[in-house]
């Protein structure tokens, strides 16, 4: 790799790996969290109505319309809501805007592994706070003395959530810093801290319609936050891109954020079929967490994490699993697809751990 | 505003201003340089195929097939094209992954407006070097001692256009540099500097479908150089948003990029209208810079810039006009529309310079 011409900042740049997405064969796919119902019809529709030859002119660079739909949704007024190219652009343009460089960011070590990403792409401090033996958060090690505070809400991979009392406490005791609040599973069973919003200028609450409105494929992510915050973020992006989202994307978040029907129906689906996944994969010994997320987290005692996951690929069913930290090698996580998707899996899962 | 949650970083940051985006009247609109024609009906049959329940799962992180087609277009390979939202978010890539702190970048004083933002936004050192009088470049002052050169071309927003001769006098005065070439506007009659690209692994050529192929609102820009350096921002891209296409731009730009009739139909007649538009104005006493770009580049000796731009905005017609640097500032550049539309252009220049 002739890294000749890359900017000295890069040179030892290790980027983020999402997960497969294949193109060769057709799988069970259970591993980035897609939603797996279609968009809500009216989206397409909305997609449809828009993709014409107005796609000749520039999107609004400001997301008026789709911003004033998000506000409706949310109770908050238009300023305290910033739109951008799916919730990877947000949480980059977030670190960017919020955090200074000397003043250490903190997160866990178990968490969505891309903020460790954005701050060495930035050159910002941080620090892993390593998460309890179960996984749960430990709080008390967030009060405070920071420059800045990250928490996933549920959290990812493990699907676990922070109840509204502990995020209250986070940002009572960091009340001169950012507090980032990244909700992109919270429609799945997590209390919201938006309501905490009025009263904290330093929150920001990201999200995105990737998983909850079944639109990972049109990139719609959105920050929450006090109107002077949310400046910052926007400062940054005009100083980017103007126009992060093309005119199909805000049709389609707007249609989305609309169908509130849809968007509850295909909610309860997932949540159901969830609770069902989680039991039949503990009566065949799997150990599962409790998940508030669209995708659960669960190891086998006797099976190694690798092993199980090369065997439901051998059998056509994609999940995800991180080598890093050691302790979570051998866990799953398996998005929740459809209910015939997961009676698939507990199939394969049956005989794996039966030889 | 409340800066206080603001990194250290932007507290002084000057956005990018946007052309603007009118949505309470209608206006012919010849300030943002849209394609006056709209996108081939190759296009809006790819993204209504695509348009359907596969929105719910990511788009494919790596462009892979909007890259294929790119590279039978150019006669490159997919390893020497990166894709992005839009070239604005190509450039910005381009920045932060090539160019290093402390490292002085060079571009001219007039030029596209977005360049002293990025480098502003990320802490990189610039000069900008003042275009001669007649607006052409100074080469000369390109020749070295420098941490990367920038050339926008043809110019914004003068429309002038670069021989290929210069263009190779600077690579080889700057070989151990990136040299970015910004080619937004040559399909409209500059010549190229693709055909450089195996021999200079230091230059980097960035393109858009915002004008030439009537897409600007889908956010479709790309990147064209040696395989290393596209690594490079490829590199960056992936430590900051994994996906920056969604499948509809992707399905979009590809349509696009293969229908090259429908491309040299439109770019012929906008070429016409431009030359038309040129001699009409010339005819009413403008002094009009030849252009190689989808706009022109005009000032009347008797009129202010700003009077003429407001005369035409009262009668329903945006052009655009910058203020800085001081010397440019009473010419207005006016985007290449539909011959009915520079019509009407002409019609209102008439009547307001016999004022």
């Amino acid at each position: 790799m002739n890294k000749k011409f890359w900017s000295s900042r890069i040179q030892s740049l290790v980027p983020y790996t999402p997960g497969e997405q294949p193109k060769d064969r057709v799988f069970i796919k259970l591993n980035t969290n897609e939603n797996p119902y279609p968009p809500s019809p009216k989206v397409l529709q909305a997609i449809q109505e828009a993709a014409g030859d107005a796609l000749r002119l520039y999107p609004d660079p400001e997301a008026q319309s789709l911003r004033g739909a998000l506000a409706e949704y949310y109770g908050l007024t238009p300023e305290q809501i910033f739109c951008g190219n799916g919730s990877d652009e947000v949480l980059g343009l977030c670190f960017y805007a919020l955090f200074s460089p000397g003043r250490t960011v903190v997160f866990p070590d178990i968490t969505y592994s891309f903020y460790p990403v954005y701050t060495e792409l930035f050159g910002l401090d941080y620090q892993q706070i390593p998460l309890n033996e179960d996984f749960s958060l430990p709080v008390e090690k967030l009060l405070g003395g920071n420059g800045g505070v990250v928490v996933c809400n549920p959290n990812a991979p493990t699907g676990q959530a922070l109840p509204l009392a502990e995020i209250r406490r986070i940002l009572e005791a960091n009340r001169e810093v950012p507090v980032l609040v990244d909700e992109a599973y919270a429609e799945f069973g997590a209390q919201s801290a938006v309501p905490l919003i009025e009263e904290f200028p330093n929150l920001v609450v990201v999200r995105t319609m990737s998983k909850d409105r079944s639109l990972a494929g049109m990139r719609v992510g959105y920050a929450l936050g006090n109107a002077g915050l949310i400046a910052g973020i926007n400062c940054v992006k005009n100083s980017f891109n103007s126009y992060p989202l093309d005119r199909l994307a805000l049709a389609a978040g707007e249609a989305a954020i609309r169908d509130k029907e849809y968007f509850e129906e295909t909610r309860e689906k997932i949540m159901q079929t969830r609770e069902k996944t989680t039991k039949a994969l503990r009566e065949l010994g799997f150990l599962v967490h409790d998940s508030s997320a669209n995708f659960i987290f669960a190891r086998h005692p006797e099976k190694s994490g690798k092993e199980l996951q090369q065997g439901l690929r051998d059998r056509g069913i994609l999940v995800r699993r991180f080598d890093k930290p050691e302790r979570i090698q051998d866990h799953l996580r398996i998005s929740i697809g459809t209910a015939s998707d997961m009676e698939a899996l507990c199939q394969v899962c049956a005989e794996l751990v039966r030889d």
